[in-house]
């Protein structure tokens, strides 16, 4: 694996090497930590990696590796920079044959999340996106649960992602690079909130549901003074199949952490799964007791047991959960590469269209927030 | 205490009878509990009253006892008959100098509500609406923790009331006399789900914020075919303060019980209860540890401590909530009527200005739900 | 119902009283509040009795209700002495055709218990303990399972009371009244924490695994300096069915309430239950999901619906579970008297025998405490 | 890193690697995964090792391993075989220069522990015995905050390990490798249950009071029938300040996962944590409301935020307490041999004297179970 961004100061840099590691089956070899080539070896040689390795561009160190053996070279590359920075590293990465982890949201627009879409599509590539809560053993066990139809048609789903990091002015301090790219609309992007959580919350209730938004009426909110872009909204939502929603993401609920939650309710009963307690899944019913699924445990389904790594009751935590998708995307990688079918475990990491969407997502929830409209049609 | 309505099949006569008895203060002596003479007649001898104690209707309950000694008639009156009978045994009750406990929501509709409060201006009664869950203790104390400032100016309040009872048809069973009224417009008036208990999430969020909602975006939803009014909703909030909010009320949410839960977030930290832990309120704090306060410890507000019976650990519930609006009520009418002031902690239960906002609230989302409009004033 | 104690500073007198009231079935109509005749007085004017009816002593009391018409007299007595005023006065009454209501433990000693046994099968009376915690729905819910054998054979105990309040010299304020007698071996007995809270765990464990303990291995402490009974203990237990358990009672368990929790395990699976979340049952399971079990369901076996008065969501508590035993106790009475069977779910509240049990534990865990031998026989 | 032990069918090999692996600081260059050189080199294999360095015996390994130059040969030695193959090769390794880890409990009997001690002093070797729970962030803000003192003197220790897996004699099914080598005393020791997790338990409860025990009183029962160790028991403890405390594990406790928790109380407060809820705190008081830290956040103890690799809210979970132990260790390891002082949040590992006292534990409740004699000193 080779590693776009993540240099020091990065937070989330250093989960995805974390999540790569955890299985032994990824190696970092090399990386373009930094647009400044000195910062740039300095990272890689922390890192272990030598400074021939440690290139000072994401296009030098993708022409550089292109060129090494093949059983030198790195076999895929992992994208971690901010958003403005995510769709020329992982355009050019497939275009020269490499497969590609991405951070989320995948781009900068919508318009370069459909261009990315068509260089994936051409380029046969694999690509992962890097939505942490459906690697969670238990929202997959969620979805499992919901696509068996046990809950009967859905009705009802609520999801929410409430922070509190953004209560204060946190941008104004130059110590605090992620607050600072975060809320700066020429890094993130037209959304603040909406784009970093709003997102994930978006991907999550999609991923569980089995359904697709298919309108939107948002509220977008600036709470903090001088602040550039939203910190707040909620959405009411429409989906496909007729059934309602709501969304709520804040990153000024002072005192709460990254609290994300979401609720499905079906004509039978309704799932409840949030992160605090991600080893759990609550599955209630209108008429017999709540059942708790936990993760580890005989009873679950191949998808959540493939994504586990603990005998129940040692829980498992958010690097595993981004670890599962490195897995799988590995696995699936590996599978293609030696011509094998993957498994449909494998196949259960968030690709392109999760990208496509949720940059859709963004676009639309900004769009409705302006509007005097109620709702507006989710558009891709 | 003389009761209008509550014979056999009420749920909610049961409650209010429990909740005037716990504390030995009040002592029901007369009741119209059915327009059927026979019926509350019956009905009473069950509750111990005589068959002469035992009225037809209000009106005659009102006026016999008016008739009676002042040491023996009732003192005052409380009517837990459907919505469309709230306002005329209301009215005649104040009007004839009795004071009056009802059931929310408190009127038919907004104009009946107005011309309510205008009766209790006029005639000077003393009047409590029984929003129970502004009753429990936690909930006192978040208002008062909120209103002391500690949490800085509020920005956010989430409110939310999901049930699952009406999943099913279920007024189509001739038997389930409580979702037959509740789901009928002539008796439960313009909402169902919005009435029944959007009302109460509305009551909670403003009591706790101590602010006012200046602007709603609702969507009302009619999920199980057949059924006459909303079973489900959710309303974008605007607050008096420039606060955001959301509001959601479901009684499709299948497996979910009664579980009412409000959440407000200020500059510095927020505050979380809910009425499945109701002795438990969760004070989340930007940068310290959240604080779990308990309904019975010595640390309390004078407002939680004199709504408690028991010491803490020994959880109290909603007859006790149920039962503090009662015992305010009383201690606040005894005190009115030997000149004598009543104790701040007394007057906190909800009045005739409650009712008022709630069926505002009610009308506001009902047309809301009907408009194209994004945001539409909360006018009263 | 005639009170005997339960005058001003009395805690459980007032919990007697309001579970009493709470189903408007039992009038209080007379009491012995103290032994002091002005201030037995002073409180039964405060309770809105007469003076006549408030005795200056429970042998006043009980000889002149007996001698009022059958119509006019009170029904029963209900005694919320300390422990050392226990034996006469329930004696008294039941020879004198009165049935009783004890508060826990029974007796001062476990020589009383057996008199009082005798008094009770001679005397034919009915005789109810309030030991609150089998008076909580899904404590009843619990004895169902266990009892249905759907667990197995039961292998594992575990019970625990931790509490907080006396993890100083609290009977060194003279304020303090409930900490004076509690903490005085010539009022509370010859055990402290065992007999006030370790007989509530101990009755809990025995109810709701249907078994009892047949030997003990007791630790009892006296942790804060000055105090001259136990604050502190626990005791390793042997069942009859072979089974082993953990009993722990703590009162300087500093900053705990009134912690009290049980769990049975058997060959299949396990039941946990604790105060804190009352109307919430754990099932957990050897090879399926925990299902958490709800008070006011559908589901619930006919004894927890029985003792259950709100919908499933609207939590009950303390005074609930107290309130059911006092119900129980009156429905029982009133069937014997009018010559009907009581149902099974009315004669499910703690009597004689448990009283008896109770004061056995007392007497063998002060001498298992004081022994050098690891295991005592559980001696009646 | 060279593992011995850890061949297919193993859950604690794959565990350490995994910890081993996180923070990308440790390589697996070596192994003797099976005393048959065939599954060995086929372990290897899989774990990306050359047949060269995947050994047919620990001796083998060491001895080839010491011969290799110094930058090619491995660091230190993770031994993870089942107990009666702890001491050997710990021993040999340290004996050839190399730093060692080693799974739980230490040795097989308390003179191998006391012989390893020896060796270990005479060697000058870093060891670390890998008792997960310690590793948490949170159980070391627990010992943090006992340690400042702020609860006041420690008077009372609960601990439990409660897992319900060996409810059947899953020893009986070939295919359970786990179940069988821990149920058999030639492999497992004189104990079972309070070997395998009765150890962690202990550990935990002593690290947290920064207390020792002095003296046991334990119960030891074998509840399945067939079985040869035991599967179930409970200690009373008493430590060496006076304090006392409870220890109960079992492994027939059905329906548990692996629900480790502890509290300790002080004067003035206590503290609780358990593995379910791993990234939470409860800090209860006497006379405030209870605290709850939270892993991550800005105002926990160096100690906790050393030990932690995820923002607020984002869970760790057993993988990352065990890593932090490898990393601490590592850290350790790395300054002694560049001649620095290891900072004192990286000596925070266990080490030989948690393994002395671990066997101790074992020897000593063993000999407690069967003796009728109540209490015996914990004797080293």
């Amino acid at each position: 694996m080779g590693m776009i961004g993540g240099g020091p100061g990065a937070f989330i840099g250093a989960v995805h090497r974390i999540a790569a590691n955890i299985d032994g089956e990824i190696e970092l070899v090399c990386g373009a930590f930094s647009s400044n080539a000195e910062k740039s070896k300095q990272a890689g040689g922390q890192l272990y990696l030598t400074p021939e390795r440690s290139y000072a561009s994401f296009s030098e160190m993708i022409e550089k590796e292109k060129a090494l053996p093949e059983d030198v070279r790195m076999d895929f590359v992992s994208i971690v920079t901010p958003n403005h920075v995510h769709f020329e590293p992982a355009k050019l990465a497939m275009e020269n044959g490499f497969d590609v982890v991405l951070d989320k949201p995948m781009t900068f627009s919508l318009a370069e999340a459909h261009a990315l879409k068509q260089v994936a599509t051409q380029t046969g590539r694999t690509f992962c996106l890097t939505h942490t809560y459906t690697g969670y053993p238990m929202v997959k066990q969620a979805r499992q649960l919901v696509a068996s139809g046990v809950l009967g048609a859905i009705r009802k789903v609520y999801v929410e992602y409430p922070q509190g990091w953004l209560s204060t002015f946190a941008e104004g301090e130059s110590s605090n690079k992620q607050a600072g790219w975060r809320t700066d609309p020429s890094k993130s992007g037209m959304a603040g909130c909406m784009g970093d959580i709003g997102t994930h919350a978006f991907n999550l209730a999609e991923y569980v549901s089995g359904l697709q938004v298919s309108a939107v009426c948002a509220e977008l909110n600036i709470v903090v003074p001088g602040r550039a872009l939203d910190d707040d909204g909620a959405v009411l939502l429409k989906f496909n199949n007729g059934a309602t929603g709501v969304l709520m993401a804040s990153q000024i609920a002072a005192g709460e952490e990254n609290n994300v939650k979401v609720r499905v309710y079906g004509e039978k009963g309704g799932i409840e799964w949030q992160q605090q307690d991600a080893n759990t899944l609550q599955v209630k019913w209108l008429d017999k007791p709540t059942e708790i699924y936990r993760t580890g445990t005989g009873y679950v389904s191949s998808y959540a047991a493939h994504n586990s790594r603990t005998p129940a009751g040692h829980p498992e935590g958010y690097l595993e959960a981004f670890a599962n998708h490195y897995r799988n995307f590995a696995l699936t990688v590996k599978a293609r590469r030696t011509n094998n079918e993957p498994k449909p475990e494998w196949l259960d990491f968030p690709g392109i269209e999760d990208g496509v969407r949720g940059m859709a997502f963004v676009e639309n929830v900004v769009k409705s927030g302006k509007s005097n409209e109620k709702w507006l049609p989710f558009t891709l």
